[in-house]
């Protein structure tokens, strides 16, 4: 006996998300079946109302809220930093931290053959003239730590390279409050080249 | 800076799954951003149409597909034989071993003082009914092996002991395949008390 038709379209639509399987989604589905239908349909409205409400900036890429980006149209930014990122997400992790004031820059994602994602796809053309017209004087450019994205920094660089511009990225190392013995060998090896004097 | 409203809203609907976090809620958020609108509205759709859609049988308490409880309605079940449980999810697993050919009866929940379920939100009164009215042999008692499983269930058995029928629950033991250091106490001490000829 299969489960009824509604919930096996709401499980496949639970398993979409990366880590979630069947047993999961199922658990999901089924802790829904004891809320309110209120609180069902109010999921299901700040579901709906994603695509409509969530717009990007034009100019840098990061997401909406009203109808102005609060980064670019800030007077109290850095306008000649401009840190590129692959997700609008990263933004609000490097806010955080409150040790960047310049601008962003979207790409939407890294170069990746295996995803089919190439970098004519990335939109390099309009992140150089957004360089070129704003007199950018540093590129900080602060991708995943993966292969993907040292790869997509390269190719950055060389987008750029006949540019007066520094291109820079965050440094690696070992993260604090973390044990050596738990530190993987290709950073602990990066965090020993770039040792700093004390 | 924080994320746009309607991603905070978000964010906060899927915190109401039990061992969704925070993090996790932010990754299958933003890993929605990266989908077709039109797959977006699919699961908004699919999630309000789960209080509509998603009847119970008001005799057996199973979800409906369509309109007719395939369980009640079947010429091939065993209507002498009804077996609880506590979520109409359950039955599905009870359904995949192709061991029970009798009735369900979902009461929907377990006796729980902490989450304030009381035995007489349950509706053990018209279990009772039910088991007279079709006059059942037997009853299979099949809830989690917690302590709320074990008490709703000798609480149905009281219910139930001035009727002529025969009250079970499945057998505890050791799950298959499992090797025997990894076996908790309380299960061991199940499996040995209820040890089989070989």
């Amino acid at each position: 006996m299969r489960y009824p038709l509604s919930i096996q379209n709401l499980i496949s639509c639970f398993r979409q998300f990366s880590g979630v399987g069947t047993r999961t989604a199922e658990r999901y589905v089924f802790s829904m079946l004891d809320w309110d239908p209120e609180k069902i349909q109010k999921m299901a409205e700040a579901i709906g109302k994603i695509p409509e409400q969530l717009v990007r900036c034009s100019e840098c890429g990061c997401l909406l809220d009203r109808e102005i980006c609060q980064i670019c149209t800030s007077n109290s930014r850095d306008t000649t930093m401009l840190c590129v990122l692959s997700s609008p997400r990263d933004l609000y992790a490097i806010e955080q931290t409150k040790q960047f004031f310049g601008l962003y820059h979207v790409i939407g994602g890294l170069i990746s053959p295996l995803e089919g994602r190439s970098p004519e796809q990335l939109g390099f053309i309009s992140l150089k003239n957004r360089v070129i017209r704003h007199g950018i004087k540093e590129v900080l450019i602060a991708f995943d730590g993966t292969t993907d994205g040292d790869a997509t920094a390269l190719y950055i660089k060389k987008t750029l390279e006949d540019l007066p511009v520094i291109i820079s990225r965050p440094a690696y190392g070992m993260p604090m409050g973390s044990p050596l013995e738990y530190i993987d060998e290709g950073t602990l090896a990066c965090a020993l080249s770039g040792r700093r004097k004390l």
